[in-house]
């Protein structure tokens, strides 16, 4: 690909596939500030977590949907997506990697189930800046105005503290408002909510049951300084990520157990 | 199902299908322990990461595999089959869930990409005590024997303990020795290794591009408390794992770019 030596090269995905509107929303936020590749999934993958596609083969063709900008379907997953684009298209890192706008919410601990979120840990792991955006509103035909205006100020706003916050890893949650309602931008930690799951179960016209995944958000986790908190009082939140899953306050329970073998 | 009251209940599944070898063994290993269900994918579903079925609907049927043992497939991913068995088949929550024992490794990063261990995340974020078994050895031909006797005695051991310990969520990795060779158990951390991907292209018998996803472990983080360290090392690793993805440390710089709209 053509890169302008003179602007950053921002890579583009989500995980509602390149034909949602918020991964347009996101290519028209960063058309000023970089050169860009896209470089999304063929179709919805929504719920796939930190997924990768080890025991298939993997799709990548061109294609012509954002005017001017080279772009990509993948069969992949978000993941893949990344590291697809580091490897074989663009042959080096890019100055960031960015994904959604995810049409519905990825804050607390949906982080863990989103595929927007991993294509954006995913660039994490390779030392690569990275955000995730998501809006709180799960409709195709949602308006991703506001949302598109804030991407653009996070973006261009971390490329220009790249020097002081060398490799962001960022998830930003946006309330679905109309801009001039968002009352501002948040530091946040991931707040300690969860689904509460249940399954709708159904019989198909053979007989045979099925069921839907269906929940309720519950979140007692009420303080200030969350991303709930945030964005149910109309702020954008913005949480830093990492992906050490050690639990290093329960080492020592854990080696006073003594285990063997 | 009919639940013994004076044995715990523990839920059993995996990431490679509920006809992997490594499920059997993990059910073998619990057999004298505890009331079991089974419930596991139809299919296998490795480098599913964290994924749920939101977008189409789940199948869950009884199936009779396990001597004596109430069993069910299911369409869905590991952490499907959790939520399915406790919301739908046992109705309340089991005394443990055990995944596993998956052929091939999650130690380090691969926690993130790994069906097995996101069946155990899924009950750690019910407050279900959870341990994922992963053996290092890829081959659907791996001896299970010396895993199997592993596994009984870390469960044994965590159930034993619950009192000081009490949502104990673990992540155990078994290096591909015999019994005899293993020099312990030790407590870790995940150690900062990765892959470094690439992918190898070829053409189908129509002409068109597909790629493999392979790649090489690269590990430079060699400190002796690391789970990387113990596997080269002979010794079992249990890194206690966690699900807030919050990166406090960079919560202060964060708030030092000052984002704004």
């Amino acid at each position: 690909m053509d890169e302008n030596p003179n602007k950053p090269t921002i890579l583009v995905t989500n995980d509602d596939g390149i034909t949602a509107p918020g991964i347009a929303a996101l290519v028209e936020a960063v058309r000023p500030l970089a050169n860009i590749i896209v470089v999304a999934p063929d179709a919805p993958q929504s719920g796939m977590g930190h997924a990768i596609t080890v025991a298939s083969p993997l799709r990548l063709d061109k294609v012509d949907i954002f005017e001017g900008i080279e772009s990509y379907q993948s069969s992949g997953t978000p993941a893949d997506c990344v590291k697809l684009a580091v490897a074989n298209l663009l042959h080096h890192k890019p100055h960031m990697v960015v994904s959604g706008i995810n049409h519905g919410s990825n804050s607390s601990i949906n982080v863990i189930y989103s595929g927007t979120m991993s294509a954006a840990v995913e660039a994490g792991l390779e030392g690569i800046p990275a955000i995730g955006f998501s809006l709180l509103n799960f409709s195709h035909q949602a308006d991703m105005a506001a949302a598109g205006a804030v991407a653009r100020q996070v973006i261009m706003q971390m490329l220009q503290n790249l020097d002081s916050f060398p490799s962001p890893l960022l998830n930003v949650n946006i309330p679905n408002l109309p801009h001039a309602q968002i009352k501002g931008i948040k530091v946040c930690r991931q707040a300690k909510a969860k689904w509460a799951e249940k399954f709708d179960e159904r019989i198909d016209p053979h007989g045979r049951k099925y069921f839907w995944l269906t929940g309720k958000w519950v979140n007692h986790d009420l303080d200030d300084d969350t991303d709930e908190w945030a964005l149910s009082n109309g702020f954008v939140s913005v949480v830093p990520v990492q992906y050490d899953l050690t639990a290093y306050n329960h080492i020592q329970t854990l080696k006073n157990v003594n285990l063997s073998l």
